[in-house]
């Protein structure tokens, strides 16, 4: 098992729901972590909020200053600010848990993405950094709440760069009940991101904060 | 809860695993399932094997003498079968389990498909039908093992027709172990079809028959 105690984490858009709650999870588990945002002032807002020692800073300090990014922003924008954070990313491993999807009366639905998917535009953008993809079904509700110690989810990591892949694994075995499952190479990213309208249709119908567990394995 | 215990199930490419394991689970639940196939004799072959009652005839004559009819063929020829089968089909639960799949050396991936997903190509060409998508992630390995007498999946149930997806719920459930869960609307069928591929890399990785269940429901 890699061992991931010595890193430190980014986020980019970690002021954001989904973000915050990694940030928060991995805070707790003992690592060290940098949320970064547009505004310094709120990064470091939402840093004291979860607590754990966590800092926080403007993305562009947070991309240069820690060993793993994870890039949590909304698809808006995204192509652009990894494109802008190229020189400071480079030979990191950049976790991206983007999904592009688009909301309208009837629920939510998958965008198309010229590159494939997300992943695919980070690892086009960003051709000297190790692009994984990760932590798309996170429930933020879940991840933020205090009264669940253990989250039940198994995080599908898929990459082309197995020494990377299972960096990112190790790092979702570190809070508690997720378990990191190899999930396949980059080209097969976008169905992972659009699943993600699939869990909000269910969590509709069901009143649930639904994820996913892989069977037989 | 639906009752389907006095529905007859038909099963288009039957003679396929994916297509064979499910009549075989259905037939031992007590249902009456036809098994479909290009030709006759293949079916009433499948048929025999599979055992509880199941009977074989061509495609044509299953989707015509049925009450909700299963569609397993491959993604070639999914297309052309559909739109010759209309007339029968007209007015009936059609459940689409196809997986538009390619393979290469790297292993599997999601193949585009003009109208969205499977699902949507049966939509349109049978737009007298119900179409509902499901059974996507069942392993045919898993369904045609005796020894596995409970089966650990969620099958993933979508469409835009509550009735129908409640009945084909009420389907899956009769199969030990499976839970059938609302996925959403036909136009977020491209991704569940699409995570089979994935599925296949976990198996390679893990030496597994990965299925998926949905946490917190």
């Amino acid at each position: 098992m890699t061992d991931v105690s010595g890193l430190s984490i980014g986020i980019l858009g970690g002021t954001g729901d989904q973000g915050k709650g990694l940030a928060r999870r991995f805070a707790l588990a003992g690592l060290k972590v940098m949320i970064g945002s547009r505004s310094a002032e709120r990064a470091r807002e939402a840093a004291e909020s979860i607590g754990g020692g966590a800092t926080g800073a403007e993305n562009a300090v947070v991309a240069a200053e820690t060993d793993l990014v994870i890039v949590a922003v909304p698809y808006d924008g995204h192509k652009a600010l990894l494109e802008s954070l190229a020189p400071q990313l480079a030979g990191k491993i950049v976790v991206d848990c983007v999904n592009p999807l688009g909301f309208d009366k009837r629920g939510a639905y998958a965008l198309p993405v010229e590159e494939g998917s997300a992943a695919q535009q980070a690892a086009a953008v960003l051709p000297d950094s190790r692009v994984v993809a990760a932590f798309h079904h996170v429930s933020a509700v879940v991840l933020l709440d205090p009264a669940v110690e253990k989250v039940d989810l198994d995080v599908l990591v898929l990459g082309d760069d197995r020494e990377a892949t299972d960096t990112v694994q190790a790092l979702a075995d570190v809070i508690p009940g997720v378990r990191g499952v190899y999930g396949g190479r980059l080209r097969n990213a976008f169905q992972v991101e659009a699943l993600t309208a699939n869990l909000i249709s269910v969590n509709r119908r069901y009143k649930a904060h639904a994820g996913i567990r892989i069977t037989d394995i």
